[in-house]
């Protein structure tokens, strides 16, 4: 099915907010039967508004709205698409007393203006929202159709409108759009893979793939992302099990072709993988950060179920703590200064001793914008690793983000993504 | 100026990658003279991304298009660009170099493949790409009409086509493409504000504001993200000092009107705002963070320079750790358990000791998806703060997310800006 999504918002006209609705919604529909083929953003105004559905309609099967369902005048999308659909809107009780239990629950009064949101254009079915007071609302054509309403100047079956906060929109999603989506959508299949590899750049690994990447089902396309490199295959078929059929070869010849740099398919992230291979290998690991400040273990406890492997995570942004904590020799601070091979392998051995984890990892360097010298300028970061079991104990220096200024961020991710990758290696190394 | 964006790539309309480039450039049209009015996303696909651009011609003074431009096949955006506006590709012997300069500093033989970024079309001016290998094009209607070009049916003065990696996007936007606005650009001005608060909820903060949200000049519009409201005011004029001159006095007005909430106007963060408050205060701070996982002192040290005011943070996930590193008493865990008030009152002011720090936080909770109980449920969590000067020592409940499964993300960001917001709120207590 044709599919689109429509975001509506000031917000994001600004860009005081980034779309990541549109990107959930899109990989959901991918998920249905189809991605989306158009995107976009309005304002709330009515006639750019009554323009973005007017094309969406006569264009595609699937339309998707999020946005502009509050309670204030500003907010229009359920008025613009009840207006073009011609459909009257009447006060919903139930929708009403949802809404004012919603303000009982946090004991306050429901404003006045909040009456607007029960308001539901007739024929149009109600999504409930859970955590929020703006309930979604989805126009079925069929439906409506079966209601004398006919529409065949459009394209559309199904016009979905949801609130703009992603956790609302995500929500109802979930537990009232796709669940109705579903049970209605019953054709074509289309299956997707995410190969995640690292240490390896985007083209060089795309030249290893070689015919691979030219296919045309499975498609394989690569997408680059702090050093990783993501490969999504898709393929499709009448059925799942023949897109699947169609995926598998392709996947097993990749895995051969790109061994030594996989992260893992269908992964979540860095730290996922770090964390089920710890859990498989019944190891535990700890982290000694410097100039990551805590971003390594903010990455291994993102991971519900982190506490099985990690106990403790250490940020030493000073010399003096970096001795305390983890018993870094002041000479050597001294001699070599914070960033430097012996501090980094002082560092990870300390952590581990400290903690008692199986594995150490530290890293200290320089993420800039400051800082930075001829002989360590800002990028350079050395990173330890220490195992107890087999005694490997060495660091490594990298140079992340081409010695420039302003790339703080991108450096400590990299670091931070580089470090989890190398707890992976070691735990493949040492299986 | 009528601004849009376009954003090209399967990779956005799949759901695989997050739009920012959409943000980014609205955030930056936002200062240059206007906002983008529309925003969509494309795939590689010929026929759409033509129909994409004479839409954007047609209607658009300025439009930016990022992605597609990179040495695949796939990668139509110049071509498709070129090919509508009728001028020739050239191979431009300067741009040729750099490219392969670009892959001679990194050791690597440039693929045939990559020749094709060389390509530009006739009388577009080239934006140089000073950290990747495609160039960015910048047609100048004007520039094209004094070289006999004439696009009357046309809207747009400038069409932009900027490579899709947000790194290079923006270096490239920042030292090329924007500089040649704003020489070009030179008549009314806007300017923007950003007020954040926290602690109150958007329509409780709008209802304080009164008829201040609904004006027209300046506008002042909320949006509402993991616990904070941003204000953004906007105000017009002929000149930027007319505009500001309007701005101030709401400005004012909004700070009466919601003292006590208020962390800063254009303030980047909640982390910034703790940093340079804590700078100005002369003091430090630690984190000891059980649930957050690192996320506090990551983001604290998100800031550059807070090396001044940080030197330690201790991610303790364990009972053991938290009496190893904090001084937690095994009484106090056993009694109360790792999440109450007891433990998170131990944990700060054993860090605040080990540290030395003035002001040690703690935090201690749920962060789910499992370990709720009907006492404790998900999105329980005590945050702790002890002040050594002033002998404050405090623990506070706190019940994030709504006790609601799913929220592991939400609660520890809610969670960390919370504890952020109470360093703020210690300091200027005790100012």
């Amino acid at each position: 099915m044709i599919s689109e999504i429509i975001c509506v918002g000031t917000e994001l006209l600004t860009g005081d907010t980034v779309n990541t609705n549109a990107s959930y919604i899109a990989k959901r529909l991918m998920g249905l039967s189809s991605g989306s083929l158009w995107q976009s953003v309005v304002g709330d105004n009515p006639a750019r508004l009554s323009e973005s559905f007017l094309t969406a309609l006569k264009r595609s099967e699937i339309i998707v709205v999020t946005g502009g369902l509050g309670p204030t005048e500003d907010d229009l999308t359920k008025e613009t698409a009840a207006k073009l659909l011609v459909l009257p809107l009447y006060e919903d009780t139930k929708t009403l007393n949802d809404i004012s239990s919603y303000f009982a629950s946090k004991n306050r009064e429901m404003p006045e203006m909040n009456k607007k949101q029960a308001l539901i254009p007739k024929g149009a079915v109600i999504l409930e929202n859970e955590i929020g007071t703006a309930p979604g609302i989805l126009f079925d054509f069929e439906l409506l159709k079966s209601q004398g309403k006919f529409y065949s100047q459009y394209k559309t079956k199904y016009l979905i409108l949801l609130p703009g906060p992603p956790r609302e929109m995500k929500k109802m999603w979930e537990t009232a759009a796709e669940p109705y989506l579903k049970e209605k959508i019953t054709d074509n299949a289309l299956i997707s893979h995410y190969m995640t590899v690292f240490g390896i750049g985007e083209s060089a690994a795309a030249e290893r793939l070689g015919d691979i990447v030219s296919g045309n089902n499975p498609t394989v396309s690569p997408y680059a992302k702090n050093g990783s490199v993501t490969f999504r295959i898709t393929a499709s078929g009448k059925t799942v099990k023949e897109a699947e059929e169609l995926a598998a070869p392709i996947i097993e010849k990749m895995k051969e072709l790109l061994d030594g740099y996989i992260v893992g398919t269908d992964v979540p992230s860095m730290a996922d993988v770090a964390v089920s291979e710890l859990i498989s290998a019944k190891k535990t690991v700890t982290f000694a950060e410097s100039c990551t400040g805590g971003l390594i273990s903010k990455k291994i406890t993102d991971v519900s179920g982190a506490s099985e492997v990690f106990n403790m995570g250490a940020v030493t942004y000073s010399n003096e703590i970096k001795s305390l904590l983890l018993s870094v020799k002041p000479e050597t601070l001294k001699a070599h200064g914070a960033v430097s091979k012996e501090t980094a392998l002082e560092m990870c051995k300390g952590a581990a001793e400290l903690s008692g984890a199986d594995i150490g990892v530290s890293v200290t360097g320089i993420a800039g914008p400051g800082g930075g010298s001829e002989e360590k300028p800002v990028g350079t970061v050395w990173i330890g690793v220490y195992s107890k079991k087999s005694g490997y104990h060495q660091a490594e220096r990298h140079l992340f983000g081409h010695g420039r200024a302003n790339e703080r961020d991108y450096i400590r991710e990299l670091t931070a993504e580089t470090a989890l990758w190398k707890v992976i290696t070691r735990l493949r190394e040492e299986k």
